[in-house]
């Protein structure tokens, strides 16, 4: 399996182009952090820990391209370069690792030359404990797959919105790299399909046995036993165990319930949100146009109304537990979001 | 609304070209049973009662091409329009029709002329005995339908699935002409996505507020209080209640009962099967590009390993009751369906 973003050894930067995928492979290799902001932009890469590993690499890239005789030269540059890559406001690890290079920037003491091999080192390390991270969310799920498991998934929350492994794809890899023998059935996930597009075509290059069903086919799929458990990823995890997640989730979560299937949320700590209530999460409605075509093409009357929530909510009472890279919680609630992240 | 198939007073045919829509409505027009027979063959027009009324019309074209000197003659041409008529072999309302209309040519006394008259008017009854079907079928929904009410269905039951008006169609149009604020949800119905393009298409088409959703949607939409019921069509209704429809149909069923959601299955009475036990249903598993490809182009890996079961089987303790033009059955089960149907 390649990174989805990595700093090779001659300073450049190789990311895989997911707008392409998954019928083409093809990598963007730059050295230009302009470059990487227009990635970011336009979703060539994609996922809050990939984006927040791009910031970092392209803070990297500017810190050389800069040529800067002076630290004050080298941070005014930095601080451009800063606003240039922050083209995604809402994406959280975006900002973060911008401001995270630039601190290391002023704090570093030494040569412009030294400042720089720092700012390089910073930007691999962000990469580095978006990867172990990943892992341990992994490791910590090992108890609960057993070998031979059916994993049922939805969305990406794979190695392609991270730097590696994934987190939902760490839970699955970690098992499959231990057992050998873990299977995967991966929901279409409608509109954007990223379950057809994206997670099918990762698991599959990691020869992952991975079969494909739109999202209606789920009652099916359990009522058959095809599956052992669910695991999906999550967008935010409020402090009462509610999980927002990509639209489908909270259907795949009652009708997993109903036939008694566990369901499993898989995040990292940077998931959690402790302050927000469940009545004041926003959930976004996008463009019609993201039901009504396909690839460009109608698949209904061009005026046909739409609604079109991009993300639901799942009620703790449907999850078997939470998986992250602190620990799991079973049968999550406030108490106990409280004891591990309050 | 047009119908979908209908006798023209010039002893035309003339059905919608449901290969087009939605994007283009078009009709096809045509005196020959040759043009019926592959209009059936390549689903130019499709739904069991439909095909049906297609095979009788296709029966009387073919009375009036013959230009039989004498009934035996007459008799030996409709044999062979019978013949290529039955391009479906799955289809039982196509050999239904078709024998049926070989009956009344066998019995009617007379000349041929006068046999040929007979024969329009069969066809012509074998539509309208369709659309009356339809009506008695949505008359009997009306007390489970209130002013207001806002379905949600999937798939399309509807119009452009028989002659005039639907199962599924009927329930929403007998209470939108009775009420006037009738309301739809419809589910798009992945793979094939019947409910954007034939459902969407055609309640627009009669100016009923219908919103398309995702079928992931749907748990969604059930949480926020969006829709009052749920109706669903049948692909056949065993003596136990449960319900063979498209693949999506349980999985609403199971969330619809999670919200206490009402969830009605409409049907004709030909749909009823007394005799097959529930484990001898046989699911339909159809070609994995009907999820690999959306409009001729690829959505996924082409390679990608799929599930494609075309139908599901939704038990009776999901449904609230089942809606036939012989009359309604509430919490369906053995004994109640064989009072009306044994």
């Amino acid at each position: 399996m390649f990174r989805t973003i990595e700093w090779l050894d001659d300073n450049r930067v190789r990311l895989v182009d997911q707008t392409k995928l998954p019928l083409r492979v093809e990598f963007i290799e730059t050295k230009s952090h302009e470059r990487i902001a227009q990635a970011i932009k336009v979703m060539e890469i994609r996922g809050a820990p990939a984006i927040g590993a791009a910031a970092g690499m392209g803070m990297a890239l500017a810190a050389i391209e800069s040529n800067a005789q002076s630290k004050k030269e080298l941070l005014e540059f930095l601080e451009d370069a800063a606003r240039t890559l922050n083209t995604r406001p809402t994406a959280v690890n975006l900002t973060w690792a911008t401001a995270r290079m630039l601190r290391v920037a002023r704090e570093t003491e030494g040569t412009v030359k030294e400042i720089v091999s720092r700012l390089i080192e910073e930007a691999k390390e962000i990469a580095e404990e978006d990867v172990r991270m990943c892992r341990r969310i992994g490791e910590n799920a090992l108890p609960l797959i057993k070998p031979g498991y059916t994993i049922q998934t939805i969305c990406n929350a794979g190695s392609l919105a991270t730097v590696h492994l994934g987190t939902v794809g760490a839970v699955i890899r970690v098992a499959h790299e231990k057992y050998g023998n873990i299977r995967v059935y991966a929901a279409e996930t409608r509109p954007r399909q990223q379950g057809a597009r994206l997670t099918v075509f990762e698991l599959m290059e990691d020869g992952i046995d991975t079969t494909l069903i739109t999202d209606g086919m789920i009652g099916t799929v359990f009522r058959e036993g095809r599956v052992d458990c669910c695991v999906v990823g999550a967008d935010r995890i409020l402090r009462t165990g509610h999980v927002t997640n990509k639209i489908g989730t909270y259907t795949m979560a009652i009708t997993a319930k109903y036939h008694g299937i566990p369901f499993y949320v898989a995040a990292p700590t940077s998931t959690i949100d402790m302050v927000t209530d469940v009545d004041d999460v926003i959930i976004e409605e996008r463009s019609p146009d993201e039901v009504r075509m396909i690839n460009g093409q109608y698949i209904t009357v061009p005026t046909a109304k739409v609604y079109n929530p991009a993300f639901d909510i799942t009620p703790p009472d449907l999850i078997t537990a939470i998986i992250t890279d602190r620990g799991v919680i079973e049968q999550p609630d406030e108490e106990k979001m409280r004891r591990m992240f309050g």
